[in-house]
């Protein structure tokens, strides 16, 4: 049976600390359910290296990593020494870009066990899927200042919105929409204000619906839609976005579902030329680093997404996602939980527990 | 004593159901406490005209209009027969630009008698503003189309972030923080993502702020800043925001604070030199229109903001504003309330409720 090369990268602050729990968690899972898996450590693409290196990572890092089945990634950023776009477009953005990762999948699900800061809402009530586009849009490196330090100061940036990364996204999230018992799609957008890509968003929205007619879709303006993640959650299924609206709504959603401590993130290539990624939602957490109490389950999670993927979903990679999942379930109904939930365990301890579990 | 004039424009939808409560509202408050004002009803800014004239406005608008001392608006926006792009971008965007309304003050507040979808919190946890820039930024008019219809179709818009229209609303949110007790200014940034133009905005911020030694100041990237509006929206006093920003939170704050129905706004033109502009968050909601079940709250809240900025927030025009906010009170926890609150009234009985506490 084929050996999975999967690359490593703790990255910065908290990343360092649930890596070991993602790691041990995806061992567990990988030995029960024999799949073969084999571990590479990167030391870079964290800001340590960028204060030795004046740079996140060394020239050749796509040839280094291109050859991987996947990467397993913590969390970068550490603003203190390195300013956020330095580092993240020196890293994860670069990893996003040049490795065509044009899906970013986040799961939103209200789990038992998670206090939730909604009234009234249970485990079943929020369980949708935000699917992102993770290449363009918003995200884009074209734009610059003029009259700089005057006055007269004007910066731009353009939004890049293309029909092929545009039909793409909208095709990966009508497919998952079409393969879940609600069949049910929103569109994020903003086409009311931001009066020249986002109506286009909404035509390709349209054309790709009409190949899709057992999918119900809806949409909201971005502003809006962020109120119904709050008043209506339960109203959701698959939401697709753009890169900025879905890195907006996959932090909402999860902080709705109770935190963003549990919530896992898939960037991936379905083509699968090269090597897709995943990680956390959440990022490297300064405030909390060095204290050894971040939650290790969105990493651990985002372990069981890799095997998924690694496996197409199906035969034991499946049974090794499910274990996984329910051993995270248990734990946080049972725990030991971190402070985040209210627990008094620290992230070996949670990571621990999990890895039994399974 | 000067008499106010007043442009009234319903426009679309609901617009016209609120419209009628908010006049009377702010003319019972302006009778009491002896302040003159005149109404003139303009029909047009609203998409019926659209069908008839085949623009939004008559081409002598700022004409008729620049020389009124505020504006009082409803709503507008018709999907089914004018794309909201196009209703929007010809009215309620155009007095945006063209009388210079670069503050959108946008008040977020739990108001006693409002369920809350928030768990366990009660009026007094949340209270602050959100000030939107209202003119420049993503909201812009610059951009096209390629390729069009073909596979390589590319769509680019640009964001604009002047100096002047920096400056500016950072000035008017840094004094408004400056005036309130807790002195706390949040800024919305997403400077790790959207890496020309955010980091922008943090310096300027970061500039202006120097000005500002007694006014604490902390930034929040919006992805995870829409998370903490759920997890701790406690933490906030004055939350300035570029337009697109400033747009989602100032829909996402009222949601958490119970509903969208309730939340007011002022365009303002701090030179006054141009008409203000005062206006409910919501839009025109085609969905309930014509039941008369909207809530006039909004539209009520907005006027009592107006006659406040007529005053200059002094003598009795801060006594109405009061009155009228007091009066909203005493029916939100008495009723009678429409149906998005839970009661069983129509848009006229809260309407006159309202109007007969102030
Ligand atoms: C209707 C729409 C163009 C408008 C905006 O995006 O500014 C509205 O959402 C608002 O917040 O006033
Ligand atoms: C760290 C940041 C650049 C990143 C993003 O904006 O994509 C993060 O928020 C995420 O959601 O993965």
């Amino acid at each position: 049976s084929k050996t999975h090369k999967i690359a490593v990268i703790a990255g910065d602050g908290i990343g360092q600390e649930v890596m070991p729990e993602g790691l041990r968690a995806v061992e567990a899972a990988s030995k029960k359910f024999g799949i073969d898996i084999e571990f590479t450590h990167f030391d870079w693409a964290h800001c340590n290296y960028y204060a030795q290196h004046g740079q996140m990572m060394p020239d050749d890092w796509f040839e280094q990593l291109k050859g991987f089945d996947a990467i397993f990634f913590g969390a970068v950023g550490w603003p203190a020494t390195v300013p956020d776009h330095v580092s993240l477009w020196g890293s994860l953005l670069k990893f996003r870009r040049d490795f065509d990762l044009y899906v970013n999948l986040r799961p939103v699900r209200l789990m038992p066990g998670v206090p939730c800061p909604l009234a009234n809402r249970k485990p079943g009530d929020i369980d949708f899927y935000v699917v992102r586009e993770n290449t363009e849009g918003e995200y884009s490196s074209i734009g610059g200042r003029m009259y700089e330090g005057t006055e007269r100061e004007t910066v731009i940036q353009e939004s890049v919105f293309s029909r092929k990364g545009t039909d793409r996204i909208l095709k990966f999230a009508f497919d998952l929409a079409q393969s879940r018992p609600k069949k049910h799609l929103t569109s994020a957008t903003k086409s009311n204000g931001i009066a020249i890509t986002m109506p286009y968003w909404d035509e390709r929205v349209e054309a790709m619906g009409a190949k899709y007619p057992d999918v119900r879709r809806d949409k909201y303006h971005i502003d809006i839609l962020t109120a119904h993640f709050v008043l209506n959650p339960d109203r959701f299924d698959v939401v697709v976005a753009s890169n900025l609206f879905g890195d907006i709504l996959s932090d909402l959603g999860p902080a709705c579902a109770g935190t963003i401590g549990i919530a896992p993130s898939a960037n991936i290539n379905p083509t699968r030329e090269l090597p897709s990624l995943f990680e956390p939602v959440h990022g490297s957490a300064p405030d909390i680093f060095g204290k050894n109490i971040a939650n290790p389950v969105a990493m651990i999670w985002s372990g069981a997404m890799m095997l998924d993927f690694l496996g197409n979903g199906e035969g034991k990679y499946r049974q090794a996602h499910d274990a996984m999942l329910a051993a995270i379930e248990e734990v946080l109904v049972n725990g030991p939980t971190t402070p985040d939930l209210g627990g008094k365990s620290n992230t070996t301890e949670v990571g621990k527990a999990v890895a039994a579990a399974i």
